[in-house]
């Protein structure tokens, strides 16, 4: 029944096309490289020397993360420009909860069919990303998959590596009744709960006309703006926390899918629960929009997004003070948003009271 | 406007249903896990020891990958098993290119709807991948994505980090006219192609008929069970090859997106070419029902399939015979496909000739 060749063109990839879109950021990809890269760009595998000089130890800490349906939300309202962040971002916030220092980092870029701009562009802030988390972009994957999304739109995952000294990896074990739980402020959703966002953004009619939708401006902020304000790194003010008051930090959550509710348990010993005041930090009009928009449960909010909590961290009393004034000095803002208590019985780990700010 | 309060789930995103997936093979996980894999499933990060007791000067050599639309053709088939082999395979194929041996793993599973049925199948073939390719299956990402992907469909990734001597590496430089190309037999399509693949079959009308589907046997094989033949993985042979007859091995490049015409230049110096006969080693079924089904140009088919070889060998003239000699005694299909020319102006780095066998 064959009526006509085909070629892998006509089946929707274009291996060219690829090739352009790589070559347009080249430049900017080898600006993450220093001599710790080998070799070029092109290779089967990224090559990075494995010295950890100050480590005696090393530990290797890896994680691999998404943007979810951020990617939907960029290409509703037409910004690109800082979902490369968002994912280096919240891969290096992830492997910082264990101490450990952001080495390298690899994209994977996937769409139904390529179109070099907004790869380029997307390619683009993930190079910057990993400048300014101090790490090398040194592979990817780009994959052309006809008939997998919607004209477009595409997905974005991307994994990093980074390396800590055993001995001074956070693992919650020293974690004990009493220790003060801080927050830092996120920078909006990050890249957490955007299909609820959508849901949300449907029922309040938004992406209909674009004129009514710029009129949206929560707290000085356009909802647009608000909506894709890329995910917030930890990185170099935790890390210098780490350097100037070794033993102070006993824990660290990044705030992701789950929430307050479920990322804070992840770093508490079995005894042990986290009580957090939600009225200890103002809830950002982003949330309070969503929530009243939606009419999302509060216990829902606290599941799903950070609601201003990007990054928790569990330390110890004596050390709190001098701590938030190194963090604010950072940059960060920072709260006391509870301590740690006994766990009573079958109860949450992560006991969430007060209403918000 | 609101009407009813909105929850993650009405969202389309079960956060309990990612967690009964992974609790459904956690033990297969763990089984890839040896004393270099510290702390347990569920950190921020996953963990592994830097200590290379075989390297002096240790590279990190890392690759990031998927499985393209061969999703697509395994939900078409409903047969899920060997897609978590493709994908460890083939990311670890890839680094396996530079000499390194595969330390640790993470996967990316991506879905528009979670079904923990699809996902524990998959993460459970991931593991087995993991364990017979030697490495540690010690993070992955499943993310739901409601409205990404069409019901009943999803997309696979991966992330393998290896090691090997800086000293060892395999980057081509040695590669000297008269060397000899070798080939190893791929088990299929591997995971490239499946874009082409869909048209193809959507041309010869298969999908349509299951009784009509299943009469299509080729050289003795189902096309069903053709198609999803997991990915051959050379890593135990070809490092049994490196350890046995040091320095006979000079390149070695995995038969990816691009086939033999763009891979085997990667890894060629500037001034060298590769001579590669069609006519060396006989095209299995697959790729001849393919090619005459979809009347696929014989270029085309050599840019976009393996054509029957997964993996590309360069290797000294004076050691072809002792190397295939142990590749075969390693279980491996091997033949002479060619030879390492001066290149002669702007022609191709890979000249491709002859007939297919």
């Amino acid at each position: 029944m064959p009526e006509e060749p085909l070629t892998y063109r006509d089946a929707g990839v274009d291996i060219d096309e690829a090739g352009r879109a790589l070559r347009a950021v080249v430049d900017r990809i080898q600006q993450t490289h220093d001599e710790r890269v080998v070799g070029g760009i092109g290779a089967f595998g990224g090559l990075f020397r494995a010295e950890f000089p100050d480590c005696e130890r090393p530990l290797l800490v890896s994680s691999i993360d998404g943007v979810g349906t951020k990617t939907k939300v960029a290409s509703m309202v037409g910004s690109y420009r800082g979902l490369g962040k968002d994912i280096v971002n919240h891969c290096v916030n992830d492997i910082l909860c264990q101490g450990a220092r952001p080495l390298f980092f690899l994209d994977y870029f996937a769409c139904g069919r390529l179109d070099v701009g907004t790869a380029a562009t997307v390619i683009e802030g993930i190079a910057k990303g990993c400048e300014l988390a101090g790490c090398a972009l040194i592979g990817g994957e780009t994959a052309e998959m006809p008939d997998m999304y919607p004209e477009g739109e595409y997905d974005l995952a991307g994994f990093a590596v980074g390396a800590v000294e055993r001995e001074a990896i956070l693992d919650g074990s020293r974690i004990a009744v009493g220790d003060v739980v801080l927050g830092l402020a996120s920078s909006g959703a990050h890249s957490n709960g955007y299909s609820l966002i959508r849901r949300v953004l449907a029922k309040a009619g938004y992406g209909v006309d674009a004129a009514r939708d710029a009129e949206l401006v929560l707290d000085g902020t356009p909802l647009r703006e608000a909506l894709m304000a890329p995910t917030r790194i930890y990185v170099r003010s935790v890390l210098e926390l780490l350097r100037e008051l070794p033993g102070a930090l006993k824990g660290l959550a990044h705030i992701t899918g789950g929430g307050l509710r479920e990322n804070v348990p992840r770093i508490l010993p079995e005894p042990l629960a986290a009580h957090i005041d939600l009225g200890s930090w103002p809830r950002p009009a982003l949330f309070r929009w969503l929530q009243e928009q939606g009419e999302v449960a509060e216990a829902e909010m606290t599941r799903v997004f950070n609601c201003g909590i990007g990054m928790v961290l569990v330390v110890a009393p004596e050390k709190t003070e001098v701590a938030e004034e190194l963090l604010r000095a950072q940059g960060e803002t920072v709260y006391r948003i509870g301590e740690v208590v006994p766990r009573v019985g079958d109860e949450l780990q992560a006991r969430i009271v007060g209403s918000p700010a």
